[in-house]
């Protein structure tokens, strides 16, 4: 902790960089384009998969778990979906000391595996709909990599349905893109846009792509969660049928869905500041830290005692006490400031002579003194108030950086300070001229719309919906 | 459920296979070696990972998430290591369209990669001990598979711990053993043999091997868990050193120890009948399933009303309520004793009258009236019976099916039989004769020994220890 991260105002993104090294949330490894994911950040990744996992079950869903390998044919069945992945394939040729006959892809995504059994377990009706998740790694060749954001190995979950109709597939691929924002919103408090992507940015096989898109601090957007209604396409190439209630054969219909340790980096980002990260309390492994402070060995005794009551009035929570002997309390402080650890208690000579403690809230830098008598029923309700501001702060922050464009000049002034929203047309000219001049994309076209219609703000043509633009990661 | 699944005593190997398919635990996958968790195998999967993690955390290990992917040459740093897993690597050579430079090995254990990551991490004695645990995928090739017995791919948590002295290396494998067995007695229900692997039974790179042995319905032996004193081997392999007190440079002493899928089909030999599973309460991901009985359509009502009332009363367990409209109760009374479900509830007209539920055990197949007002107090305490019951059963059946072996006429009579438990001069002459003759191997020296000597029951010579013999999967 003796180096300073780089300033966001100077470098963001080495400050990014910085930051998840520094509070040890993960590592570079030595295999080109992965990363190790410490223990200080995969005890938030448990908690993002705690968050997830709950909500996951409470509408009906299964954990499962598919192989890792797939043949290389069955990816080759869906013809867009194999042309998406085939430049990020990870290939295994060789297995037990021989040449493979057939080539192994390691899962950069599952829908081909998984409609391979779904062929053969769904029958009937009655086996729908069909709901099920698998939290796994998956590998996707990347050649410019970022910890959390973009790495070549990642963790994640995928949900994978059948339905009997094709209203029932798009609802639930609607409802699992509403999990995601809840979940974020809630949990990671972090707010974002729920959306359709364009045609240009869906997912390789699917008829229609969602996605919840965030606002980082440096004002450009990260794809946070996307959702699939994947039509008949899967169904159709894998032969995923069922009987219905006239005994006669249909496909099904189909989502998938994913949220991925990418998430880690969308918290770093929304929340983080000069002094490090800042983590959400419903999410961070840590929810107080308890530094003691003393100056003679005399004095140690005291406040460790005092410690051990403070330990029983917060139990139940996440509660880290810090014993190290031969660090500073002010090392202790910037440390777990670092850790962006949402509150914290000091506790000194003078304090325990008043009965009280100090708390130091991570998000304001506030501090103030608490009668330890009221430690246990202020602390749940600080925890909370941190929770709500982050959100807050986040929600207003991005909401001063979204800029209506109403024509060409507005939307390239837009996207250069934040998120532009604006009337489109929906032509891949327009959108094309935005990447092209801008470096911005299609960010989505937000569920929530105005109504009406409005002029395209590249061709001025009629448009009936609008669209966020942004730079993103 | 209509198929019936092949009885133990006709063939042992089939009526497994069947069991495991016909309860949905796992089903065979299109790829070579690879198996489909289901989402009923799943559930006990993730009730086996939450007693074990509790259990980890409990005695302060970290989970931490390292890269799939191993560069060839860090295998090979470690001599031993890299001649034991040779033959069982799946090799992948080709990434994002191109051959790499180096090919990467799909992890079949993390001992180098995270060796490479400690010798960054650890500076001084004040990192030590280093203790962590990953939940993964490994890869290794097989050519004879069976379901989660051994398979290409499986899911485990590797531990993987660093120490200043040899010593506390020493203490840290046997207490994760101790940890395995403790998971396997009490939540799994399954009595373990602790012991040490014989030299050419140890792990590739470990100093000693240490192992939990248990016996299947088959009077096979499955090793269940094992952990490993790995000195340091690899420590001096990876340059993993620290400066300790007197500020000279030390290697670390280190351990490593897994627990696999394996167990759940331990779980499916040891407790099983010809009925299908049997669960141990504190596993089963349905402890309680209530089966509502009705001829007529105006008697549904009724049931369906007091049904709710149950859940209320049993709020808290793992219950279900199998509500199924279009099967008979017979019919899911054996589908849930396929499941292996612990307790079943059965209530219909003649129940609902007398205010009562008929219960049916799982394991003794016993059924009784029990008033609903009892109901509340009565199923936790016969839950905790039955996970008695059937660690009292397992442990019966293997003590009946050890027995003590003085000479080799002996000997080869009691692995014909079951475990034989003999006196062994330690030579690897006596281990191999016995394995080439009998198919038994030296599954474990048992930490628990007789004291004083013994004659070799191969060779007759001095013996310092007794090892359990037996034919194993």
């Amino acid at each position: 902790m003796a180096e300073k991260v780089t300033p966001r105002s100077e470098d963001y993104s080495r400050w990014y960089t910085d930051v998840v090294q520094m509070a040890e949330l993960a590592d570079y490894a030595p295999v080109k384009g992965c990363m190790v994911i410490r223990p200080y950040g995969y005890a938030l990744w448990e908690n993002i998969q705690g968050g997830l996992d709950r909500r996951f079950k409470e509408t009906g869903h299964q954990n499962a778990y598919f192989p890792l390998f797939i043949p290389q044919s069955f990816l080759q069945k869906e013809a867009e979906h194999v042309e998406g992945f085939a430049p990020e394939l990870a290939v295994v040729t060789h297995g037990g000391g021989e040449k493979l006959e057939e080539p192994l892809i390691v899962r950069p995504t599952s829908e081909t595996i998984i409609n391979t059994m779904m062929a053969k377990w769904i029958r009937s009706y009655r086996d729908l709909p069909m709901l099920l998740n698998q939290w796994c790694n998956v590998v996707r060749w990347e050649l410019r990599t970022r910890l959390f954001l973009r790495t070549t190995e990642f963790l994640w979950q995928e949900g994978h349905t059948a339905h009997a109709t094709a209203d029932e597939a798009e609802a639930e691929a609607l409802r699992m893109l509403g999990v995601y924002a809840d979940f974020a919103i809630n949990d990671a408090a972090i707010p974002v846009i729920q959306g359709r992507k364009s045609d240009t940015e869906r997912f390789a096989g699917a008829v229609r792509s969602y996605t919840i898109e965030a606002m980082m601090g440096d004002k450009r957007a990260l794809q946070s969660g996307t959702s699939h209604f994947l039509g008949q396409n899967f169904a159709k190439a894998f032969g995923t049928q069922y009987l219905d209630k006239n005994n006669e054969l249909q496909h099904v219909w189909q989502t998938s869905w994913g949220m991925s340790t990418r998430m880690v980096g969308a918290i770093v980002m929304v929340h983080g500041d000069d002094k490090g990260l800042i983590l959400p309390p419903v999410l961070a492994p840590i929810q107080v830290v308890i530094v003691p402070i003393w100056r003679k060995d005399a004095e140690k005794d005291a406040i460790m005692g005092a410690i051990a009551d403070l330990k029983t009035r917060l139990a139940g929570g996440r509660l880290r006490v810090d014993e190290r002997d031969d660090l500073s309390p002010g090392f202790k402080f910037n440390d777990w400031e670092m850790r962006g650890v949402p509150l914290r208690i000091e506790i000194g000579p003078r304090d325990l002579a008043a009965n009280q403690v100090t708390l130091a809230r991570r998000d304001t830098g506030e501090k103030s003194p608490v009668p330890v008598a009221e430690l246990a029923a202020r602390v749940p309700v600080i925890l909370k108030d941190i929770q709500a501001n982050l959100l807050c702060r986040a929600t207003e922050f991005r909401d001063a950086n979204t800029f209506g464009a109403k024509d060409w000049d507005e939307l390239v002034d837009a996207v250069g300070k934040g998120f532009a929203r604006a009337w489109w047309c929906g032509s891949v000219e327009c959108e094309t001229k935005i990447k092209e001049e801008t470096k911005a994309s299609t960010r989505c076209i937000p569920l929530d719309q105005p109504g009406g219609t409005g002029k395209c703000a590249v061709c001025g043509g009629e448009a009936k919906e609008q669209a966020i633009f942004a730079r993103a990661y």
